[in-house]
């Protein structure tokens, strides 16, 4: 069996070909333009399946389906999108659109549900059943994985797992709730955290080397000016590293899964950030007598989404 | 097909003979007297099974098995209760020991779990697959119950419910943890935070008439005091529910379950709490255009206990 993924992002469009085991055989990739309208995005995607499906040496019809993962809520049963804060998007007949084109099924998922399902198949938890896979970003994406399949509730919006409070009445979130997991544990939380380390201390080597308080992007900088000796860098890392094991424990006390995945730009501090984050895991978990969650590095890097989406309907 | 319940707490042993539907045709209840021996209190859990079976106008031949519902953690595959707090005991092998007097096959649980299987069979979530039974009581106990079934993970032990972190640095748990969701909002929480306003405020109503300094049990008396015009009450109430519907807002974030049931003494309140949580709650959840989870009251009492239980291995 062979299915095509597509993974539509705020910046490109991905897809691919991929077989049962979640090896991509072909694929390619083109700028998404998200300020156009839907259907010209519609249709420079179609354009890109026809492009790979035949640089891969198939037609249509050696092929399951399409599945597409995007950063929205989706109506799975009508293959509607319902809303793609990126893109300003609501209620887009989305499988349809493409329908229009390819005479294919075409499935939608949540893009962090993709992320932990392709773990799930081809990466990380390939050998376990049950898993959480949670991406580090600009938020943190969550995708649950139970008995190898997405679990997203009966209106397929569960796994927000982002949006869950560990600091009632805490930093403001982007989802308008005050203290949410992703607005302490993020890239973008560990930004600002560095740059507000940097600031009351301006003379600390993570602001004069690494420039802590004008990076906007790089959440890896604390982890370098640590690695230097900056005692001001090793506090934030320490208290991220809190923070991260906060939702990572909730988690493990409410799914107990067999494997929780940690992915994003953070987790390539691999090692070096795991090692720190299991014990303040580990003390916090309820039941310390059983075998508990392992928890371990996502495997698959930027080819997740079309992994993951190519999966969705297998 | 009919069942025998057993309700292991650690006041009262109760065994009842359940029906598939969930109605119980026969129960009867003895004291736990829980500091005896181990192979003494299952003796006596014996004899109560045994009369409630005779009771019940039957025999072993026609029961499937036995269920048995208690509070601490469990391996469902080889019948051992782990460990239970409440009586200190470790590595027990129940189901054996109770298979040495009775020739049926004997599942356990752990006690919350059984509350939540009872709403899903009998009760308040009897016509959805995916509900999520609270337990509001000196702890907060926690259930999931997924197409039907109860999800206790790959170890049996997820669903502590109560042990995620809503206040990052904040109270102790029972658990060792701050901050968790039970140190705010189980029915100990509330009356905590009732006697701490009572002191404050000496010479408010909830002071003065309903005791709230002096009230160790009873967690309705700041409702009681609340509905009387006492301003020091309502805050106290205003609080609990923030707190309260920061949990239930993580969960439905996490589960999207059809239903959350909240169960325990402190929803006996029923809509006098039920309806200011609703709005709290509909303020939080990250994904507002879905149709999403139904907030109710559990409607089970004492029995859901036995009624889980009897259902655990159907």
């Amino acid at each position: 069996m062979n299915y095509v993924g597509v993974d539509i992002g705020g910046t490109n469009i991905r897809a691919g070909v991929v077989n049962e085991g979640g090896d991509i055989l072909a694929m390619d990739s083109i700028s998404t333009l998200r300020d156009r309208c839907c259907e010209a995005i519609v249709k420079d995607l179609v354009d890109l399946v026809c492009r790979v499906v035949k640089s891969a040496d198939m037609e249509f019809d050696d092929l399951e389906y399409i599945g597409v993962g995007l950063p929205g809520s989706i109506n799975r049963k009508e293959g509607i999108l319902i809303f793609a804060n990126n893109f300003g998007f609501r209620d887009v007949p989305l499988a349809r659109l493409i329908q229009e084109h390819i005479n294919l099924p075409v499935y939608l998922q949540n893009d962090a549900n993709c992320a932990a399902l392709a773990e799930s198949v081809a990466g990380a938890a390939k050998d376990v059943s049950s898993s959480i896979t949670i991406t580090l970003g600009t938020g943190i994406g969550g995708g649950i994985v139970l008995g190898g399949e997405i679990y997203s509730g009966f209106n397929d919006v569960a796994g927000e797992l982002g949006h869950m409070v560990i600091v009632s009445g805490g930093e403001t979130c982007s989802c308008g709730r005050k203290g949410c997991w992703e607005a302490y544990a993020s890239a973008t939380a560990l930004i600002r955290q560095t740059k507000r380390a940097a600031l009351k201390n301006p003379d600390s080597l993570l602001n004069l080397t690494f420039g802590g308080e004008g990076n906007d992007r790089d959440a890896g900088k604390v982890f370098e000016a640590e690695a230097e000796g900056c005692d001001v860098a090793a506090r934030v890392v320490k208290n991220y590293i809190h923070y991260l094991a906060e939702g990572i424990t909730d988690l493990i006390n409410i799914f107990s899964p067999e494997l929780l995945v940690v992915g994003g730009g953070i987790s390539q501090q691999g090692e070096n950030l795991l090692s720190r984050l299991r014990p303040v895991v580990e003390a916090g978990i309820y039941y310390k007598g059983r075998p508990h969650t392992e928890i371990v590095k996502a495997r698959l890097g930027g080819e997740a989404g079309i992994v993951g989406a190519a999966m969705i309907g297998a």
